[in-house]
């Protein structure tokens, strides 16, 4: 794919306000007596990034709007607007755009980030793109971490992971831990609410989307250094509900941790004494290459991005890998 | 529709920075200290607003940035930065990425508006979204045009459509007019060389993407006014290969000029003291309300948003009408 990012690269000097372009949660622009502006866009598309049958189209539009904040989140900033471009098959009638629409209009609310403008097509196939435009202080990239930082988790990973797992399954969700996983399935919530204290502290984030393997593989290579999970610090960083959740779904809770998506939390790296009140301590960040796994009784796992032992790597609903790349 | 709109709608106090929201070519939003910026969106989807049998891959780069830049030049802006979601099929390969990209990138550069992010994702139907961040002076919105302004046309209209029509006659386009017709469907170009000039002249504008009457008809109805076509203005202001490309395609000129879109040539409103250089009258601003014809011979023909005789009033490539509404 270097090929396609060479066609689109800026070239030095073409836009002056341009900060930081291809290759991280969002881009960068500085106006010249302004804030910093960040923008991202983000598509879901039906059959690859959801799946009617276990989301309301309440819930496609909630999640799309959440999945397109969450990059602003992951960059320091603070979501200011969004536009929305809804591609609706002829199947579907007002009824169901109506349904969307609302869901999106929820998420908006709960992120105080209006949807002000987008467009509506006809199409063979239901997506929604979404573009937000955030501002911050000071951009929080994936490519700031050093060697002596702590890793760090904002939010919870591999509930929504367990949540469809347990949906596919075909069981009621009975226990409040259960139900738990469904609600992080169907309507995560982008950190938007963390992302003011982490730009002060972390030196590098991004979202977790793609599940924290996959996304930690992100930052060390960004950022040129090795991401290392400490096994007993990550656990500790679970949320209790998914040991119970790995559980009924039958895959062990660390492996819906790391290769399960779509949870929405963020992924940082700092200096142990700047670390937030929020974040749990889950690594480290070393000199070298790549992402590992520290077991708590010894040794270490090197993981390959996305890699597992479950068939749990796709972050998706339709079970492909990698079903979106940030260009 | 007016339900989703609802949905949607910003409440006052929402967004301190927004001047204008859903309903325009773009949203505006005022920064403090800043310039006023000026953003939209646009889908192009695979059968719905382009056709593999027409375009190569490039074209359709080229096509979905300029439909996406328009909007900058119809709200008398500049494009500053653009993101671009691509949702690609399984069946297309790197080398379809790459072509479709070149287009994109051509069209970036030609409007000095870099691409600077996006998101590619699989999907069942190839489909380009294009975000497009720019700035200006003073929003030219559709709702300024009063009555007593003349009615503006700033490029052409019609032969995009009549491109298509010999396309899918299959007869070759020998003559130079035909040719031209053909590129103005494959190549089109936004505007934005005009947006400036525009800007300080016009009180009101929207860029042609469905067709004179059908936008127009937009034109009129957020002025509270009546859009008058002047018939022997109109066909001055028409290229003279339309009247070429017309016989061969056998579709009378008018109709192409009224009924054909994707030439993103700018509709404008504005008073005949300040007309621009490049700007040619092609009709009137009256009180009432709706568009209307004004044949040269005498009498009048009142147009219906889209409505015509012969089957052109699509403006897609599939022959769907209004494949897209803007929010």
């Amino acid at each position: 794919m270097s090929r396609l990012s060479e066609l689109f690269r800026v070239r030095a000097g073409a836009l002056p306000e341009l900060a930081v372009g291809i290759g991280d949660d969002a881009a960068v622009l500085e106006l010249p007596g302004a804030r910093t502006l960040v923008w991202t866009s983000d598509a879901c598309v039906e059959g690859v990034h959801f799946d009617r049958a276990w989301l309301s189209l309440e819930d496609v539009g909630w999640r799309s709007f959440q999945a397109a904040v969450s990059d602003v989140a992951a960059m320091g900033g603070r979501a200011l607007a969004a536009l929305s471009n809804v591609v609706l098959p002829a199947a579907d009638a007002q009824a169901e755009l109506v349904a969307l629409a609302r869901g999106q209009a929820e998420a908006a609310r709960k992120a105080r980030c209006p949807i002000i403008g987008g467009n509506l097509s006809r199409g063979g196939e239901l997506s929604v793109t979404t573009t937000v435009l955030g501002e911050c202080e000071k951009p929080l990239l994936r490519s700031g971490a050093r060697a002596g930082d702590e890793l760090w988790l904002i939010g919870d990973v591999g509930l929504a992971r367990a949540g469809l797992e347990l949906l596919r399954s075909g069981r009621a969700a009975r226990s409040k831990a259960l139900k738990r996983c469904v609600e992080a399935f169907r309507r995560p919530l982008a950190r938007l609410d963390q992302s003011a204290s982490l730009a002060r502290a972390a030196r590098a984030a991004l979202d977790v989307s793609d599940g924290l393997a996959g996304d930690a593989a992100r930052l060390a290579d960004a950022s040129g250094v090795r991401v290392v999970f400490e096994e007993a610090a990550l656990r500790g960083a679970l949320a209790p509900e998914l040991d119970l959740a790995a559980r009924a779904v039958r895959v062990p809770a660390l492996e819906l941790a790391l290769y399960g998506g779509e949870d929405y939390a963020l992924l940082a790296a700092g200096p142990a004494a700047q670390r937030p009140r929020t974040a749990r301590r889950i690594g480290r960040v070393e000199r070298g290459r790549g992402t590992v796994l520290e077991h708590a009784g010894g040794g270490a796992t090197r993981l390959a991005d996305g890699f597992d032992h479950l068939g749990v790597r796709s972050t998706t609903t339709s079970g492909r890998r990698r079903a979106s790349r940030r260009l």
